[in-house]
């Protein structure tokens, strides 16, 4: 999987990368990572990338020129006439979940652009973007964060970025519930036992507290996926 | 604002905040951020932070003491006796959305604990946390991401921390609609002219124009946001 970023600030994308499970995948070769400053493809001398908006409204926006011309240069390194999956970052997006990282994780080439100030000019976006994405009902300084999100949630499922005791991260999502509380090592802590039936050695016994716990505990938090469960489970 | 944040991987924080708006900020003074390595507060000379999980399953779980040594070291730095809240970034957590954003950014002080492996001893999450919180339907590496996420988001709204420009970045969420389309200059690029009434500067037609717009998107893009949108407006 080889990731390209546009953005006016590649140091925080790359400073993101630099650490942990992703840095080591693209240590191995199994990730790449390419980042392009929009603001290097700007023709002007003063290299501004951005003007006021028409219409009025406070706020920047960058110009579609600067964003195409970026795009341009990442298209002739992936290979011209290629259809890769362009993203943009932005809360007027389809919300990002678990679902869509699997189907992005299967990509070979993901762009990703990351908007800034008040945002990017709409006609350039109609252009080259495929999904407008969101990572959640919350306005963030920049799209940078959301990408770096977005890579990170994909890379962890392609084959070989996560070694055993990662991967075993419970799929919290897939069967639509939370999951039920863990314990480790001590057996007492604070006055606090772990619950008997997880030191049982009882199988059947263990998943079915588990069921009950995971369910408990996303009517508490996360109704809303707990009505949809319900729904589902109730046929 | 004060940031501490609790994590196996400190430096992935402190980059993650190195850059950009952000750290002006905390170059000037307005935020502050301390990040606690777990590790160094494990007793034992192997410093190994992770056991098994009871009752079975693949995966690590970091154990209770050294959390709970961390956030005590953490109290003594704020103040033992103060009440602070103490978030943790779990995707079995409610969701973190603008409103709780702007909750937050009424706080002093902030402690995360970035959650990694399968997870942590139930007990010590119980005893510490006030705030279990899920940056979206979707699975991460490790917290360290989804803190970033949520410092950023309540960042921005402090009074300081953003300029004029940044500040105007349209508050999407407040009426619950997305953001209508953008332009800036030229007005006409690859053949796509600046829609007609953005260039009339008849205010109220503008206006009437962005709403239309930002329903339909939300239509489209967001049809639950879309609904909830509705029913409020139908009254």
């Amino acid at each position: 999987m080889n990731f390209h970023v546009m953005t006016l600030f590649p140091e925080l994308i790359e400073k993101g990368m630099n650490t942990g499970v992703l840095y080591r995948a693209m240590d191995r070769g199994i990730l790449s990572l390419h980042t392009y400053n929009i603001r290097d493809y700007v023709a002007d001398k003063h290299k501004r990338v951005d003007d006021y908006t028409y219409g009025g409204g406070a706020g920047m926006l960058i110009q579609a020129e600067h964003v195409y011309q970026t795009y341009l240069d990442v298209m002739r390194r992936i290979g011209e006439g290629r259809k890769v999956r362009v993203i943009y970052t932005t809360p007027q997006g389809s919300v990002f979940t678990q679902q869509k990282a699997e189907e992005l994780s299967k990509e070979e080439d993901l762009i990703f652009l990351c908007g800034h100030y008040e945002g990017i000019d709409e006609r350039v976006l109609e252009e080259i973007v495929s999904d407008n994405l969101s990572i959640g009902d919350y306005i963030l300084t920049g799209g940078e964060l959301a990408s770096l999100v977005m890579m990170d949630a994909v890379s962890r499922l392609i084959p070989g970025v996560l070694n055993n005791d990662e991967s075993a991260m419970t799929e919290s999502f897939s069967e639509g519930l939370l999951e039920y509380p863990q314990y480790t090592r001590p057996e007492e802590w604070h006055g606090k036992k772990v619950p008997e039936v997880l030191l049982s050695g009882h199988h059947a016994n263990v998943e079915k507290w588990r069921l009950e716990q995971s369910i408990e505990r996303t009517r508490e938090r996360r109704p809303d996926l707990y009505e949809k469960w319900k729904a589902e489970n109730d046929n």
